[in-house]
Formats: C-alpha cells, structure tokens, sequence
C-alpha cells in the first residue's frame, strides 16, 4: 500500500500544483491575501464576505465590477480552511429568492385557467424562482480559473454535506450550473500520445483510477503505438482532462489485463488488429458527479477508432467488478450454501496441502494472500466463481443492487460477453473482484435496442456463452 | 442607398456561405435531405418531427442517440422555410412540464413552515418547472454548428414573436439558454488585424453597423498600425466575431469620424497617443439579443491598450446620437419654439440665399440635402443645435426616454464628455444626428460611481463643458 | 495601362510595407540611422564599412560579434540610395580570397601525381578560393530578416551589372549561397485559401504574374471550393510566397482563360472534376533568379491533388505564349509569305468590311485593336495562327530560340497537348500570344522520357493533334 | 557503471525510435526494401547504387526524378550495416570532378595578368572543382527525414575515418554542406519546460552529456520554475535538440552542483535571483562536429534572462576541468614533486589512520575511493590541488594545451571566475576533475576583449583571486 500513498501523494502534487498557480491568479487579482495567511473566517472578514455577497446579487457599480468581487470572494475561498469555506457556502444558502413574488407566482400558476394561463405562470415563477446565488456562481467565470473554483466548490459540498446535510440543498444549483457548462456539446476530445506535455502526462498518472500507472515507462507503453488514450477537455480547463479512457489494439477479445500492462511484449502493428480493448476509464472531477461524459466518450472513441482502423470488428471493455467480493462475503455471512458439495469437497482436498492456514471453506480460502497462485485451487475455484459473479452481475430479480460498472455499461447499452478467470492479479483486482474481469461488447447495431430494454424494463443483455454460465435455478448445492 | 443595399447582398453572401457549410454538416450528419428539397412542413414531416421531439425528451435508446435525433431535428429546421420553421417552434412550445406535479410543489410553497421547508419546495418546484424542450435545446449543441443553430432559431423566434406574439414564450428559456452559454467568462477576445483571415475580415465588412466599411482599403486603414480592433468569439462559434469594437490611437480627443476614416492620412506613431478613441461598436448576432457583451468588451479593451501603451490617458468614444433628429422632429411638431428669436432671424438670413427651396423655418432647412455644406447656415445652426442635442441627451426629467447610445454608455459608467459639430458628415449621420457625435469619457476612477448614480437615481454624468451648454431653464425663447 | 501603373504601386507599398519593417527591425539591433537619413555614402561612411567589412571577415570580437556588425551593414545598406549600395557592393567586390596560398594550391594540382594527391589538392583549392565575401553574407543571416536583404541584395546586383558588368562577378557567391540555403528541401509548401491572411492574400495580388487579379472578389473567386493555390516558402521569409500556382479543377481540359476567371460562374462540385488546370504561375522574388522551384512546385501540387481527388485523371496547364507575337512580327517583318494564297483572300475580303483601317494584311489587321471581335476576321485567322503558333512553339531546327515558358514546361517533361484559339483575350494575352493559348500537359507516366528526350536531343514532346496541325513542309504558300 | 549502461539503452532506444520512423518513411518513399532486410551490399546492389549514383549526377529523367532516386540511396544506406555502409561512402569518394577542365581552370588562374582576370579564374576553378557528390548530397534533402540522414552519415564518416583515413577525405565536402544549412541563422532557440512534449523530454534524459539525468523527477527538478532549458532546433529536424543548456536562477554564485540537483531543496523566487548559472550545456549530433552553436547560445541565453529577470547581474558557468585529472597524472608519473614539503607531511599524517590502504602519497590518495569523504584528507588537500588546477587552467607557456571545456568558455571571451573545491562529488566529476568545478564569468562588457586577448595572443582572462592562487614561480616545493 505504501505505493498506494505515494501515488495518492503525487495526485496531490499535481493537484496543488494547480492550486497554487489558480490561487496565485487570484491574489493577482484582487491583490488581498490576509484571508490566505490564516485560513480561517473570524468575524469581520465573515461580514465582509456576506456584504460582498449582497453587492455581487445587486451588481453594484456594474456587472464589470460584480465580477471583480467575485475574484475576491474566490481568492478568500480558496485561501480558507474547511471551517472557513463552510462558513462561506452557508452565506451561499443564505441566498434564497425574495419569498413574496414567489408566493404570488405560485398562487398565479394554481388560479390558471388554461394552458395559456399556465404558461405564462411557469416562465413568471422559474424567473422568481432563480436564486440569487446562482448569479454569484456565474460571477466566478470571470475569474481565469473561475470555472474550475466552481468545480472544486462543489467538491467541498458533496463531500461535507454527508455530514451537513442543510449544505446538500446549494448542490442543485451547482448541479445545475455545471450540467449546463460543461454540456458534452463543449467538451473537446483529444488524442493523448507521447507527444503530449509531461504537465498533462503526469495527470493522466495522478488520475488513472483502474490500473494504477506505476512509472513513465508503463505511462509510455500505454501510449504506445497500437494504444489509444482519448479525453475530453472544457475550454476553460484546457490543461484538465475530465475523463480519460485507454484502449489496446489487439486481435481477440483480451482477457487478461496483465498482458495489456506487460511492458515487455512487443507491440503489435494496429493495421492488423480487429479488437478495441477498453481497459481503462477514470474520471477526474469529484466536483463534476452526476454529469454524464462516459457514455459518450466510448462512442466517439469506437467512432474514430472506426475511422482510422476500418478492420476493427469489435469493440469491448475490460472491466472489474468492483462490487463481486462484498456480494459474496454478505451471501456467505448470510449463510446460503454457495458451492455445490462436489465443489466443497474439491476445495476442501486442495487447500488443505497448499493453504494449511485456511480451514477449506470458500471464505478462508479467499482469505489466503496469493490463493490464486496455487494452481490446484485456482482449478477448483474457476467454474463456481465465474457462475457466481455471473449471479451478481445478471441478478434473477431486478430489485438486486447492480454492480456499479456494469450499470454504467449496461446502460450505455453494452452487453456482458465474456468472464475472464485471472483477469486481474492485482492486489486491488483480487480483493473486490476476486480476479475476474468483463468483457462488456459495444455492437453499434443493437446498442439503442439494449438500452431500452435495460432502462425500460431491466432487462440485462448478456452473450449466450454468459447465458448458459448462469446458476440454474434447479441446481441447488447441499452443504 | 445601392451602397446598403450591396451591403446586405455582401452579409447575406457571408451569412449564407457559413449556413451552406452548416447544412453541409448537418446532412453529412443525419443523411436526410428530402426536407431540404422543398422547404415545406407537410403533416407527415410534421408528424415525424414532433414524434422525434418526443424521443429526444424521453432519450430513446440513450443520450448519445438523442443528440443524434437533434441533429436530424437541426437540419430538418435548416431547411424549412419560414411557415415551416414556425411550425417546428410551435411543437417546441407545445413541450411544457407536465402541470400535476408542479401544481402540488406549488401547493407545498404555499403550505411551508418555515425557511427550510421553503428552500426545498424551492428546490423541488424548479426542477418540475424545468421545461423539456430545454432538454432538447441542449440537444442541439451535440452538432458541430449546434450553438450557431440554436443563435439563428433565437433570430427567427424574435423576428416573428412581433407577429405571432404566442411564439415569444419560448424566449424565455432560448434566453437563459444562451445567457449561461455564452457568458462572459467562456467569450475569448482577440486582437484582430490585417493578418486575420480574409474569411473573417469580410465578416467585419458585413457586420459594421455604424460607421460602412466600402471596401477592403477602408478596412486595411481600420486595422493600421495606429489602430486597434478587438472581438469577442464564443470557442463553438470560432468564425463568428459576437461583437467588436474599432479604436482609433491619437493626440487629443478626436472629434469627428471623416478624419478617422480618411485613407489618404498618414498614420501615427501609437507609442505618442494619449487618447484611444472608440469609434464604432457592432453586435453582430440578433439572436443573443439582451446577452450582454458590450461593457465587458470596452472595459477589457482599456486595460489591453493601458498594458500595451502606459501613456494612454484618456479613453472615449465618438459615437452618434441616432434617435436625436427623430426627437427633434417630434419637439419642432408639437409646435414649441426651439430656437431663440435672434437664432430663428440668423437662420432665416442665411438660408435665404443659399437654400432658396427652403422657408427658413429650422425643420425646413434640415430637411434641405447638404444644407451643412453653406458654412453661413452651418455656423447659425451650431449653437442651437449642439444646445438642442445636450437637452435630449440629459433631459431635465427623468421620465424622459434616452437615446439608446447614450443610455448603453451611461449604463456602462461612461460620461458625456463633448458633444462635436459636424462630426459625421455620412448621410446616416446627418439624418439621424444632425452630424453631430458625442464623446462619452470611460474615466475608470469614476465609472463605479457614475454607474450607481445613474442606475440608482437616473443621474447622468456630464462634464463640466456639457453641463454648460445645457439649455438654461430660464432662457426662454420668444417666438 | 493605368491599372497596370497602379498594380505596380500595389505591389511597391506590399514590398515596401516588409522594408519598412525589416528597417526597423534592423534600426531596433544596431541603433544607428544617420545612414538611413541621407540614404547616401560619403567618404567617412565607405570607410567605417569598409573597415566593419575587415573586421567581419577577422570575426573581430568573436562570431557573434561579427554578427552584430554584420547588422550593422545591413541596415545601413538598406538605408543607402542606388549609388551607395553599388560603393557597398564594390567594396564586397574586392573581398576575394589572398593569391598566394591559392596559387600554391592551384601548382599542388597541377603537380598532383596520383588521384589520390588530387583529391587532396582539391580540397586546399576549395578552402583557399573560398571568398571571405561569402563568410559576410552569411554572418547578414544573424539579421531577423537576413536571408530576405541577402535575397533583396542579389536584386540589386542583378538589376545593375547589365550596366556595370564588373558587379557580375559577384553573383556566382551570391548564387551559390542562395541556392544552398533555398534548397527545395528546406521549403515549405503550403495550401492559399481564404482562411489566410488578409496581408499573404494582399501579396497575391501584387505577384500575380501571369493574368492580374483585379480585385478581392477576383482573388476570392481564385481561391474558392473548386480551385486551389499553393506556393513554396522559406522557413526565414514565413511571410513571402517565393512562387505560387493556381489551379482550376474542372470537367475535360479548360481551353480559355475567361470562363476561369468569370466570377459570375458557379463554382462546380470538385469531387466530381477529372481534370486539373494549372492555369498561373508566379515567381516572386528576381533575388532567386536561377533558383529552380516551378518544377517541384507542379510535380508535388499534382502529388497532393492526386491524393485529395482520387478521379482526377489529367494535369495540365493553360499558359500564354509570351514570345509569338514577336516572332510573327520578325517573320513578318522577313518578309516571308506566312499564309496561303486563300488565307490571304479570305483575310482581305472579311477585313475590308469590319476593319476600314488596316489594309488587309495580316499585320496591319493583327495591329487593330480588338480585331478578334470581328467573328468574320477570327474565323479567317483561326487555322494560319494555330499553325504559325504551332510552328513557332515545335520549330523545325533545333537552333531556333524557344518559348519561355514553353522551354519551362518541356523541361519538366511536360508535352504540348492543344492550342487554343481565343484563349486569352486580355490586352496582354493578345499583344503577346494572339490571343492563343496552350495545354501542356503533365503526363506523370511519361514525364522522365519526354525529360530525356528534350534534354538529351531537343527533341518536343507533342500530342497527336498537335502534331497533325504542324506547317507540312510541303506546304509552300505562294504570295 | 549498470546505471550509465542503461542511460545508453535509453539513448539507444530513444535515436533507435527515430531511425525507425525515418526507415519507415524512406520505405513509403520507395517502396524497395530488400537492401533492408540483409543488411549487406552485394556486387549487384553496388552496382545499382553506382548507377544511381551517376543519374542523380545527370539529373537523368529531371530534377524531381534525381531526388526520388537519392531517396532510394538513402533508404538503402540506412539499410546497410557498417561495411556496406563503408561501401556507399566510398562510391561517393570516387566522384570527383572532371581533372581536365579543372586544370586549364588552375592554368588560367596562375597565368592571371591582373585582379580581373584573377577573379573571372576564381569563379571558373570554384565551378570546376565543386565535386558532383555535393549536388547528391543535396538531393538527400528530398527526403523527409534527409538533413537527419545526412547529419547521420557524417557521424558514421567521421566515426571510421579514423581508421579508414582516405575516408576524411569526404569531410570537407559533408562539412561545408551541413555548416551552410545549419548556419546559426536558420536555427530556433527554444525554451524547454515541464509542459514540453515528452518525447522530447525523454531525449534530454537520452543527450545530457554532462550531469546525468536521473529520473523523471530529476528532470521536473531541472524545468522548475527557478530553472530554465534552451535549445536549438532546426527547421528540418523539428524534433531534434541539437544543443541544450541548463540554467539555475539563484542568490550569488553557485560553487556545487549537488545542490542544483538536489531535488528536496525547494524552489527560490526567481524574480529574486541575481545569478544565471549555466551548470550544463550539451550538443546531441555528433555529425554536427565542428559547426559551432554553443557560443550563439549562450549569448542567446543570457539576452533572453536579461529580458526576463532585469535583476539578474552575474551570467557564469558552473562547469567540470575533464582533464584535469590525466593532466595531474602526467605530472605526478614525470616525478615532479607537486606538493610542499608542508603538503605532503600534512597529507601523509591524515592519510595513515583514515585511508591505511593509499601510502600517503598524493597519487595513492586520489586513487582511494571516496577520499574526499575524509574530512581530515580533503582539508589538506584542498590548497594544493586548487592550485594545481589552477595551474592546469592557466599554464604558464602558450604552448601548453588546454582543458578542452576552458577552451571552449575563453574563446567565448568568458574569464575564468573562480574554482570550487569538492562541487562536483559525482563518480565522473572525481575521476576527471577531482571534484573541482570552475565558474566561468560571461561578462558582457569585457567578451569582446577577452575573445580579443585569447584568440590573438593567447591571454586567458581570470579573475583576481584565481589570479592570486595561480602557483608563484618562485615557490618552488622541496622534495
């Protein structure tokens, strides 16, 4: 794990990096940095800020000049610690519309006598309804990197309003806002080769969340000839990408992410390729949660791929399943007999001489750091686990909470094609997905078809190989 | 007049070549023509319009293949004539928020207890008064030209709402469309010079709204060494100027615009200016029409031009006062003596010999073509005139209505600073100002405070000078 | 000819535009201008410049000193009249390389005894020749816009030594080192369209060479979806084309010029054209005379078009014959019976009608102006001056002086493919072609043989119909 | 020494990758690739090469067609081994020009009556004695990838041409080529940061010749904010860095380079700096040999930090004396007693208890590893092995060669500033310099004149100080 917190540790480098040059932008600006020196809200600044506030909504001396305490009201955010920056977007909530008008426009809407009536109440009561807030947040744009403040703000709230809940209610103007901002319309995609700047280079190893990109050597391989790395950017964040996914160029549908990351096998050349491996996607922005950009970053990406490798046929992930082991650990604490006997007993014959410390049940056996690697288990183990997590990931009943990225793949209106045994051998990979990895298909032609009936009804698309590896329902196991 | 004319044939060629590439965008897009071809919305296009309005609500088969389905939308519009065209704007208006869950978030406003219960039946009622076609709005900028779309259906709308009033509904939220997307913050300006595109600088040709633009030598001594053009371009609009400003370098306040535009002057060294004069502003898009642009651009333009050269010392325009003669006509109708005896007598000596078609009476004279090339008339009229043209300017009551330039600049925190005789000798600027141009003074120390008065108390902010040569109130005039 | 006058001036404030700003930039490094006022070269000032000249050659200082005097000559050159530049140019003149060691080198040749010994004879009497004039014009290239004086310098000295022989002999370094650094491989070829910069397209216009291009709506009709431009430039002079090629896509080989140029025509889908014309090429700069491009200019534009329009199946030009009408007025003037006894008639019988003036002969009708507007007299002169045209571009001995252009052409391997008749009917067209103008036609399977052919024995590639439109020698006419 | 190893893997993989991209390019060019996969140059593949050789010399089938076919020769060079390689060089030896016409070109020149004639005899023998390989070399300019190919086949030329001498013989010619089009003037100075490409960056890591780069880190470390990196590129080697120098900003002069490697020390403002310390310049071509860069860059440099940080007073090196070392060993081996009485007892005395294996002799120290770890040793030695170096630095005799990086900084007009005891503790930096680093002071005012004093008496400018610890000659050491 110290690998772990050394990676976290250069995140957080790149990040502050960022900080300090946003925050350095901002003293620029407004050229007040007390606030930054202590980093708390005592009283007089608290009121200062809320007067701020006040002359921002009202426009005081102009629009021109609105926007320019708005620079100041960041620059003091940015330089507050958390108690501080709670203060700060209490005053936020603070900001409700003028009651009264909106009573009325309500009452309007209610004593409508026609739809003619009715609409004109609804464009009178959206107007009153507006939040003063709102026009405070969209000041922030003018800051040179207002938009990404905004972005971070609502990091903050999303990750204190666990805890303070009242601050949950700023987050549908945020939302809001943001949605519309960073609309897909304006998001730019663009290639990520070797070519690109080391500043954004070293992002892309702060920020990949699926397969921890461990040096520039492994960063290199992964932008090497027959790979892919697209992400989308906003104009206002040019040196941010929002969302990034890596595809290899392979023959056959991968199974294993170990080769893809071997930085020792050769490349292949990507004329002769007829699959588009997606094995990793990440998003960047906590402060961006909720707004859609996976689904339409595979599209394009399958869209130039297509483009440019005519030969590609197939196009499909390579995914975790992140969810796999804790479904399993609570159906084993719930007692239900998951192996059939002949299974158990298997299990039970070849742990006993290679995992000595493991009593032979399932759950001691995933216990054993490296169980995998004996092969005689590893044998055992392979049919009932890739019949369970096919269990998890196609429940029988729709009420079942889905695995979070098949939902998202599901949804997308992808199907589940294959399980891959020893998909995974990191340390991560085995402990949520006990190794096993999805390949999720993206066939174009019945993508809209699969979504419907997924968002529809449920309905989960899965290949006819995945279909017969389901648990009968008639084969029941005796303990 | 042909001169116009030629103009707006040179626009409509500009204009229509940017719609040619769209529509070329738009069919490569979508691949169906067929409503190019006629033009005309028959019930069955009708009906398929208005059944894939509803798809992109419901996004059918997925986000992705929505925007897809806006995009047939887009052209399908494109290539509409106007009955057509209104049709599509009226199924859009036919897409309002189903009204039983708005009423009872309505009714829950109205029963709230408190601030809390108030804030999320807030929350709630905007999210139910969301109108879907704002979705399918959005939808749009999935197009390479989609915002560009969105800008010229906004046109069309305010163009026909004087007619079809029903229509100006969908402004409102086409308007906070546009507003949050093109606001300020994500507008880039940029410098434009004689090394631009030639397929921008003849957008400048077409698009210069005050002072034509006859020919490419005219622009080239618009973009000289000792001038400056500056405009605001939105990243999905990257052809399109939004709005640009020119700006003349120069000793001493210029006071009228022949000199500026004069091609035969040599052109100064920039480095010994100590004015920039702004001489015309144009807004270029109809449809972002109350999308504010104009004060941001002349406030950033004086700090680029303060940066670039620090002996800059006075920045000001020298704009026209288009609804003057208008007033004036309006005053001279109602019958009031404008003109003190003595003027009145002068006027009539001088007309006399040299404008023999006219009766002497002052409305007479101006109606004469050319009459301020006699110097005899010219030098009578000037102090009445310039007197006249302060007193519409800043009107003794507030009631009054103000001249649009005026009202943009005051608005802005600008000053009336000097009124100029004579100074816009172009046909328009004869009937329009009677020739005269104004200089409004943007004096950053003052512009705060001149704002307040001005949108706080209608105070207008004049100079010394200007306030001198407004009409004594005694000085009445005996017929 | 006013317009011509006034193309020229064009063209003067183009160029000049680019000296003023190499003066100031070259005044910005060295700081001293007394020169640049009197623009003449006294005795002091020869001095100093011979001495600056000295101290080059010894890289007095170090190189980069020598560099910065180097500077310092070249800005002073350019601030010299005619008379100082040429003192400037003899003061190179007599910067030639110490006789002694070349003598003892140009003996070690004579005495070499073995090829060996030569060999390295050789290289001595290379590096003794060398000219320290040559080491100053290279040090001019320390100069922002160093390697355009060199270029601008080289102008000069051609444009004076056919008055002033003795300059001639400093153009073989000038060449040379010219040559070297415009290397085609170091140029650059891009694309012109109307995305270019108002100041590039402005250089269009004043090069132009071949049919003048009137206007902005003339050059934009040049650069429009159908046509194309390219030209060469130098990664040191990114602002100037060195030549440039118009190109006209179309159905089946263009016969007249008119129609390419008619801006009232539609522009026609390029996709579907099988034919490119080359209809006007242009070098630039006299400074490069010698330096060949137009060859690699054509080749690699037929390489880039070939790779955009797959269909296109023929590359051809339409190009003057800038020498026939001269050559007709010699043979005239020889008194050589050019047409047959019928031709004679029938020109004297349609001339005496529509032509009062001219005595029926061929020259005095060829001297009227717009004879060829008389469609009597253009019938009768078709089929004699296609076959003295004929005769004129495929003579029969190879002594007889080419075409230019014809000579250009042939050269590159190019063959004559057609003559058309009223195929230019601008003043100039007719004054010096007849009005005629000729397909060459780039055949890339043949081009190496009909190279060979020309190169090797003079021997002009026609096509058949050409060919076949050859003065018979049989074919005497009788007077 | 692995660590050096793999640095040259790097290397090697980095120019590996380069030569692949140009293989592949050549390879599309001309589509033969056998030569390629052998790697040999049989009879028939020589002879062929013979033959294309002599038609790129005619320019058979034209100049374009010349240039494929050196495409060819170069492709099939790349392709070849070192023998086969040797094979083409040769081939290209033997085209010398035509001896007859040189000779009456030589003949002409000796029987010269007078300066006119002479100089008409100049430019004949120049003419006739330019050897036919120089217009191929040329026409490998074709080629993409061709400045590359040709910088690359004089590293192989001059690599042999030791053992094969007759080889040099094709330097002059390779020499005077490269050194016209890599003139200073056409090259681009570049600044390198952290937002560079990295796989530009990945070839500093490969070129840094002087202080190893040993990680990405490291790199980020020298791009920091208080650093700056210049190149120099060339137009046709876009990717290349042909040299690079590496500038620490800081507070006095900087005596060690550990700390400026020292990536934990944190970053100083860099406005705050009054010292530009260039502790690394490396060129990367070894073909480029001779054509000088170093000296332009430097003084580019400093022009550049002067425009940027006003402040900065002091311009200096911080460089190693690489022959310092095998110099002190000559000395010691020729038994000339180096150290005082004094020195050596004292030397003795620290050495017996902390270094038992050396024998106290100066040799036998400075052969122990580490010794300057020796806090007692490297005190006592630290007198006299300054003034050693400093002895080595400044000899007495002209005569006297000198440390090849002094060389280098005094013919730049630097003065040698100040030598530094133990300011280079890296392995190499022991082995060469013994751990002394000098500072070289760029001093605008006075270059001139030390280049002056240097290049033309030999005088090497020091500072006072290093001028007091230059060895007196009367203090002569007792054995």
């Amino acid at each position: 794990m110290p690998e772990k917190e050394n990676q976290n540790a250069t995140r957080w480098g790149v990040l502050s990096s960022s900080w300090t040059r946003l925050r350095g932008l901002l003293q620029h600006l407004s050229g007040d940095a007390t606030a930054l020196e202590s980093g708390r809200l005592d009283r007089r600044l608290l009121a200062r800020m809320n007067k701020t506030l006040a002359d921002c909504v009202a426009e005081t001396g102009g629009e021109v000049s609105a926007r320019q305490r708005a620079a100041w009201l960041g620059q003091t955010y940015l330089g507050l610690e958390a108690p501080g920056r709670m203060d700060f977007l209490r005053l936020l909530l603070a900001l409700e519309p003028d009651p009264a008008p909106v009573t009325a426009a309500a009452q309007a809407w209610l004593d409508a006598a026609d739809e003619a009536q009715r609409a004109d109440a609804a464009i009178t009561l959206r107007k009153r309804l507006a939040s003063p807030r709102v026009q405070v947040l969209r000041q922030f744009n003018g800051l040179p990197d207002g938009v990404h403040l905004l972005v971070s703000m609502r990091e903050d709230l999303l990750h204190w309003s666990r805890k303070h809940p009242e601050l949950a209610r700023l987050d549908a103007d945020f939302y809001d806002l943001l949605a519309s901002w960073f609309d897909i319309g304006f998001l730019e995609m663009r290639r990520i080769t070797w070519e690109a700047p080391a500043a954004l280079l070293e992002k892309l190893i702060a920020y990949e969340a699926v397969h921890a990109i461990t040096s520039w050597t492994d960063l290199r391989n992964r932008l090497d000839s027959d790979r892919r790395c697209y992400a989308f950017f906003h104009p206002r964040m040019p040196d941010e990408p929002l969302i990034f996914v890596e595809v290899a160029l392979c023959r056959k549908l991968a199974g294993n992410v170990q080769s893809l990351l071997d930085q020792s096998l050769p490349t292949i050349d990507p004329e002769g390729a007829d699959t588009a491996i997606f094995y990793s996607i990440s998003t960047t922005q906590p402060g961006l949660r909720g707004v859609s950009f996976g689904n339409f970053l595979i599209k394009r990406v399958v869209g130039e791929l297509q483009a440019e490798f005519p030969r590609l046929k197939t196009f499909a992930t390579l995914s975790p399943i992140p969810g796999f082991c804790r479904w399993l650990g609570d159906m084993l604490s719930s007692g239900k007999p998951l192996l059939s006997a002949d299974e158990a007993a298997a299990l039970k014959t070849a742990a006993s001489t290679c995992l000595p410390e493991a009593d032979g049940g399932l759950q001691s056996v995933l216990d054993c750091p490296a169980w995998w690697q004996e092969s005689a288990v590893a044998t055992v183990l392979e049919a009932p686990l890739i019949r369970l997590a096919t269990a998890y990931l196609v429940p029988e009943t729709q009420s079942a909470e889905l695995d979070p990225v098949a939902r998202f793949h599901l949804g997308n209106g992808a199907r589940i094609e294959r399980l891959n045994w020893l998909g995974d051998l990191s340390e991560r990979g085995m402990r949520q997905s006990a190794g096993i990895m999805v390949n999720y298909l993206y066939d174009l032609s019945s993508i809209e078809a699969n979504h419907e009936a997924f968002s529809g009804q449920g309905k989960i698309a899965v290949s006819p190989a995945v279909n017969r590896s389901r648990p009968k329902k008639a084969a029941k196991s005796n303990p």
